[in-house]
């Protein structure tokens, strides 16, 4: 049972939930599912995530499916998403995913924070409620979440709690929180693990400026890992060629809401779940849609094959 | 088991959840507050809304909780609140509740609905998910919630709907949607139960605008149940009289998340309630603030014996 | 030429615009009404504010507006609202005014602003652009402007520039607010004038901790006047005494966005404007709502009788 | 002087606001601004909106800038943005600059518009208060307005005023609403010109979803030209070539409220104005910032030599 900590680094994918096409949780894509990100290089999972149709969940599917991945992952850490309207349902699963081996959790602030003041208050609560010794991921999301947390007020939640460990950073633009946190850090502030989200879309900007990896689901995390390799190989104009050549695709695989869709879709037609289908209410890639990433996944095959 | 529909008139207090001062359920102040509400002239009660600390729970706290209550209700009717961010915790709760004798549940709609079509879309997916023959309340609560209904989708909604045969009305400005959905029902379209909530501060017009009584959870119950009488009765001077002696008390329990510790304080003083403890994270009611509110519970027992 | 500090005490009414029912500023309204505001004890006036349809006239009809009020108030301090999406415009606003001789301008954060950071930085930016001599009102009303100040964002504000010298506070819940500033300054932070909004409604509890008055648009003046009278006599229950008597009303005149229209059909009632009318687009006072006020009017007369 | 209408194509280019470094407008680069655009290709441009700092101008400023490129545009089209809280300003603005010779108004919505009815009143108001003769854009941008526009609300707005002849799409997700717009005027409903905005990074999508062409500030107008013309002719490949090529540097441009810090920095550089200076207040470009956009220049440099 391995857990995160402040200098984890590397990909960890957040993970789809495969469903049929009758809403029932897909159990044979699990396995073939978790296997397919390690093959591709994967350190970690995140699941039950925003990306993972948590919401769409009951408790008992959701550790179930927690159970079956943490098993089917064999010691290398899964990150669970535990975000949730009130702190005993964050208890509550924390506790079971935990007792499970899980690596750690995931919160992101509900979005009824206003002020510093009340999300510094907020996850020392969570803290408070879910014990020191496990170790958090503070999810900062702000266009899904409506809630903006400064720098500075993220460098006062990391004082106060050397459990949370870790930042999934997805601010837009974010760039310059990434340097505000390193900066602070060679100031003596502890370190703190930077993966980064935002479907990998500036991942190696977010590198060069700090990062120690992504956490984002992308269907194609091979592109991720090897990126990552380029750039702390300080070999970026490598890295941002293979970027380019993925570009195309995560740009529209990160739109909000269709961005599930588009995954699944790709997911699907890699062979790695046996379905696209999301849980109802999930929209629809349309006919046109469907070909809109096909056109992209063959220029992506091909301008793969140029720069091989 | 007496279930909610499209005529239910009268009173139904949102009821508070009471803990001990740590933090847990206090069971046994829960059949004495069941007691008091119906003693003081409630027609049901709603349980496990914004104002019961639902998202405080765990699910299977709030199981217990609905459980005994209904229990001792003695088939008297409980709306049990069961809005939460997924579809699969609003099925599953349902089920449960109303396996256990529930008269229906109440759904406000997530925050992140924007358009009329949207919330129209929305509520057909709650309805088809736990089905069409459980009867549902339509929390209208934009303060709260952040999404605005219009007079015209809420009609839509009910049109599509004839399972959804109450709304909880707490628009405010709310007076002309009340007016808008009782012409509507002039010209044609089916009847719907209107109970108001807002802790009651406009209780009055809203009977004269054709509501058919009071879901909220002002800590003098029986002022609601006498004002719903003389409403009635048409008599709208002495309803005036009576709302305006408790009005001053109404208005400083209505103050957004303040206003539950000053219930939970009200009911305490009041014997309801063993303890005014919230579970945590909740506001606490400063010093002062209960000065105040002892201030304005003295001038009303002086301004009833007044107008008595 | 008065000018607002930090010790101003005293009631500042927010003034209506008046219009005719084609559109056009009610030019001959404009003195009467200043007179009316004065007459029944006002200190001060604050002018193109929300509530005065600011945003519904032109600069030109602004200033001409601003003009004609200062010079008809002979003396008495006139604030004006400046707020504005652009700093340019903020400043070019109050230039204009402060040389026509108001007392000061009023600005509220714009909707865009999260972090408390953001927040101070914004005031700044205000202060550099008006310039520091110019005194100013920081407006906190979170429910129409979306942005939550705490109250040490507040206080640093406060403490970074001087010629921010009072808050018109209309947060809400609010009162604790107020106490947390005044123990600040116990404690060594200057003083800054504090003046309430929200329609008066909770006018004698914000004396008592510590506030210097109103600065709201109640058509009735008068009360606000005594309430600040009795209140600073520590006569508190004469005080409560009176603002119940006006309570109901003032309830139904907070309505948001309807509560202008009660504003001016009482003010057109009462003779103290020509015309209830608001310039396009302006929600209309309905037949029923009319007679709502009408009997709550009444009922305040006969009240206001009994308690004399 | 040449108007839009329903049937314009092409690149309205969003044109920036030059400024020297201590904030005055910068009247000398704005006529070498002006012809670089349209020596680029750009068929019009559309001036004073959110990039063109408009909010940071007075309106006697924002005039003298309408004028100068009215003159200097020479009779091709420019559309002026006079997005405002309030009607009037509205009106003011554009008597003055369709008075100058301007093409058409530009109108986003304001962020407190909820229910589809009061996004459709909106319009009305707008309509009624600036005259049915002039050409307006509905400007559609959720993430900066907070306004969801629906396609069938969208639809009731153009049926309602044929004077709303255009649409500046920048709704993300936003592919589906063109479809859903172009196959409503299949049916029947007219015809509106559909430009599209977002830096243009859905551009070659947008085009074979039935756009007319594009209306985005990004600093290269030339790639919007080129592409426009290769969709026109059904060469999509070739189009998309072009777009790869530029569309790291485009999603670094997108960044909200960063993007105009680098569109004007990339200006700077191409030597089209003199300074990347914004007024105050306007988020300045880091020095790690401006090494990452003169990197990826540097790339897109390299690789259009490789692939033209």
């Amino acid at each position: 049972m391995s857990r995160i900590n402040a200098n984890t680094k590397g990909v960890f994918v957040i993970a789809a939930t495969p469903f049929t096409p009758d809403g029932k949780i897909d159990h044979n894509s699990l396995d073939g599912m978790v296997d397919f990100y390690f093959d591709k290089g994967a350190d970690g999972l995140t699941i039950l995530g925003m990306m993972g149709e948590a919401p769409k969940l009951t408790q008992s599917e959701s550790l179930a499916i927690a159970k079956q991945i943490i098993k089917r992952a064999a010691g290398k850490p899964i990150v669970v998403g535990v975000s949730a309207p009130g702190l005993a349902a964050i208890g509550e699963l924390t506790k079971a995913v935990m007792d499970e081996g899980a690596a750690g959790v995931m919160v992101a602030p509900p979005g009824n924070l206003k002020t510093n003041e009340q999300i510094i208050t907020y996850y020392a609560n969570v803290v408070k409620t879910i014990g020191e010794d496990v170790p958090v991921v503070l999810q900062d999301f702000p266009l899904a979440t409506g809630v903006s947390i400064s720098s500075a007020t993220m460098g006062t939640i990391f004082e106060n709690h050397p459990s949370i460990v870790m930042l999934k950073h997805e601010d837009w633009p974010g760039l310059q929180k990434i340097s505000d946190l390193r900066d602070a850090e060679k100031k003596g502030r502890r370190r703190v693990s930077i993966l980064c989200g935002n479907a990998g879309v500036f991942l190696p900007e977010e590198m060069r400026r700090g990062a120690d990896g992504a956490m984002t689901g992308f269907a194609y995390p091979e592109m991720m890992v090897e990126i990552c390799r380029l750039c702390n190989a300080d070999q970026y104009d490598k890295a941002h060629d293979l970027f380019d050549a993925y570009l195309p695709l995560m740009r529209y695989e990160q739109q909000p809401a269709l961005g599930l869709a588009v995954r699944k879709f790709i997911l699907a037609r890699r062979g790695v779940i046996a379905h696209a289908s999301q849980r109802q209410p999930g929209a629809d890639l349309s006919p046109t849609a469907q070909q809109e990433v096909i056109f992209l996944m063959t220029r992506l095959e091909k301008r793969m094959a140029e720069i091989s």
